[in-house]
């Protein structure tokens, strides 16, 4: 028994990007709120989607967070009322589009975010939101194709949103946009898309569309090594177009939910001092919860094995491990400052977190504490 | 560069049919125009969507044909006027929920119908359309989840209309349902499926989501078995699902359009004194075309030939041969009654067809000339 929903219209692959203006006059879009932050005005991309913008005018919020926050939710909101706002672009990583995501929400719904939060059974409150153009500047989350949005809410949790009704009205995926991104968070990002793949195939739900696509993705990132390639060569396109493709295909395929490795990163990820980064924090994690996972879903080991090519017999956690050594990635959480005295709080997170559910074997607190020590 | 695009909610499985009356309340539904045919209405099923749908209350269309004709679509338009309907319900094969469709289309659009064929360039024409909820009977068509509707128009075409706005807002499969289906039509409407998840997977266009959903669904009802277990055993649950997935997948694939098969069969089909069986004409015609386009696309052939369960170095064509003839369909088109008067015609309306544009290899006239003579 399942629910198998797909609500996505994407606009895929080089110079995509002039499909904005097309869609913005589609949507009835002449005054957007460009949803941003200062890197990616630094860096280029913005530049180009003003460029594409047609007959709209865009005012730009560019005061998005590394991980949004419900108050910078609230300052684009701000600035959506003075600046006359008539529906939403976001442009950037995940950060830009979450908040983004969070922002469409709160225009048609009251404040505060935690009561929509998905733990908190605030899925039903999510009605129909107005439109929403999302265009990602990284190869990791698809988010511009997924359900959610992570926000730290007033309460200080590091709060899962998630509806069919946010996903973006409509995605452009142009691959271009990742030309300029760096080794390391091509790096980052690109173990955030296979997290995604690995974690949504090994979600007990039944799915077998989503499978497909999961585990499709995760031969594109890694059999077919455009992970490697476009760390390597930035300017790598056919490897850009294969990881903006992996990305998307991630978030297709959690549909079905993700697991263990996401509810230990969503735990730390919400230590506002350290600023950690999702998709890091994800490579470091998942090789130990695969590890954990393995004896209770072999079959599925080995199909993921095979799609990230690792040779008949190969071991898919070792194979993870090397990969991340190669692509620069750290190796433990210490490494990144996270220290024993937060594993307490980081355990209590981990067991409420929406994505420990899914996981295909039943997580004690013990566990999580063991997993976290382990990285340490 | 491509577009994207899924629009899906889909209850899949054993006892999901329940979820009918719910879904009704939620689309405001007390109403419905239930569109089936006096084959589904004497075999069972009607009785079961009849008992699910709680507060609701329906009045009954039983005349759609076995090829869904613009006049019966008529006839159910002025059926839901008088009934005070509110809403649709189409249980059936392709045929019932193809009719709903343009049913659907209608309430909302003029007539005729003939004016929004894709082909026509009608697409931009359909605007947003009514609530309709598919409960296929089959695993077959996959109509359920996709934009599309065949209908046989007042000027004689068999027209393709299609839009995602035509999507179901729902369907509900529920593999139960088919287990009465006799083995003749299991074959049938199996090998539809799997022409759906072979073509798509050879259209040029970039989808590597619907490549992954049809080599998926294709490795479902052929390496995994299941259209052979359904055949011998009609009462095989897990088979009677798998089909009916790989159904759903063959339909979420061809997304990316479908090819020559298709034409063949559409131009075969609108033969009205025939009466021919759609998913039949494409098993027979499968081969044919097959052997036509794998010079032109070698690799994907390899791929196709992996997914079907074919042994290394096997060949698609003739295991699609094998296979139909112990499926008990015919081999030729002769054996359907087809006559070499008809070819012009054929030829005609195939190089019109639209799954001609996505055919992996240019065809001419002359090519499907050649290939209707090949089956005759």
């Amino acid at each position: 028994m399942a629910l198998i929903q797909f609500v996505n219209k994407v606009w895929f692959g080089s110079g995509e990007l002039k499909r904005l203006a097309t869609e913005l006059k589609r949507l009835g879009i002449a005054r957007p709120l460009i949803c941003t932050d200062t890197g990616i005005r630094a860096a280029g991309p913005l530049d180009g989607v003003l460029a594409a913008l047609g007959d709209a005018e865009g005012a730009v919020f560019d005061g998005t967070p590394p991980n949004p926050t419900e108050p910078s939710v609230e300052a684009a909101l701000r600035m959506y009322a003075t600046e006359g706002c008539d529906g939403l672009v976001a442009v950037g990583g995940g950060s830009s589009i979450d908040l983004a995501k969070a922002v469409n929400l709160r225009l048609s719904h009251p404040a505060p975010l935690a009561q929509y939060e998905t733990a908190a059974k605030g899925q039903g409150k999510i009605g129909e939101v107005g439109p929403l153009i999302a265009i990602p500047t990284t190869a990791g989350t698809g988010t511009e194709v997924s359900v959610g949005t992570m926000i730290l809410t007033h309460d200080g949790r590091k709060s899962t949103i998630a509806s069919p009704n946010l996903i973006p009205t409509v995605a452009i995926c142009d691959p271009d946009l990742t030309l300029g991104l760096p080794g390391g968070l091509t790096a980052a990002t690109g173990m955030d898309a296979v997290t995604h793949c690995i974690e949504a195939v090994l979600s007990p739900l039944y799915n077998p569309v989503a499978d497909a696509i999961g585990l499709d993705g995760l031969a594109r990132a890694l059999k077919g090594g455009a992970l490697e390639r476009a760390v390597a060569d930035g300017s790598d396109a056919a490897a850009r177009s294969d990881m903006m493709m992996a990305a998307m295909q991630g978030a297709l395929a959690f549909t079905k939910g993700l697991g263990a490795v996401h509810s230990m990163s969503h735990a730390a990820g919400r230590v506002e001092r350290l600023k950690l980064h999702h998709g890091t924090l994800n490579a470091v994690i998942l090789p130990g919860v695969l590890r954990f996972n393995a004896p209770h879903v072999p079959d599925r080991m080995d199909r993921l094995a095979e799609a990230a090519g690792v040779a008949t017999g190969g071991d898919l956690p070792e194979a993870i491990e090397a990969l991340n050594a190669r692509l620069g990635l750290p190796a433990s959480l210490a490494e990144l400052g996270v220290t024993p005295d937060l594993i307490d709080e980081m355990v209590a997170h981990a067991l409420k977190d929406v994505s420990t559910f899914t996981n295909p074997a039943k997580m004690t607190g013990e566990d999580f504490r063991t997993l976290f020590l382990d990285l340490l």
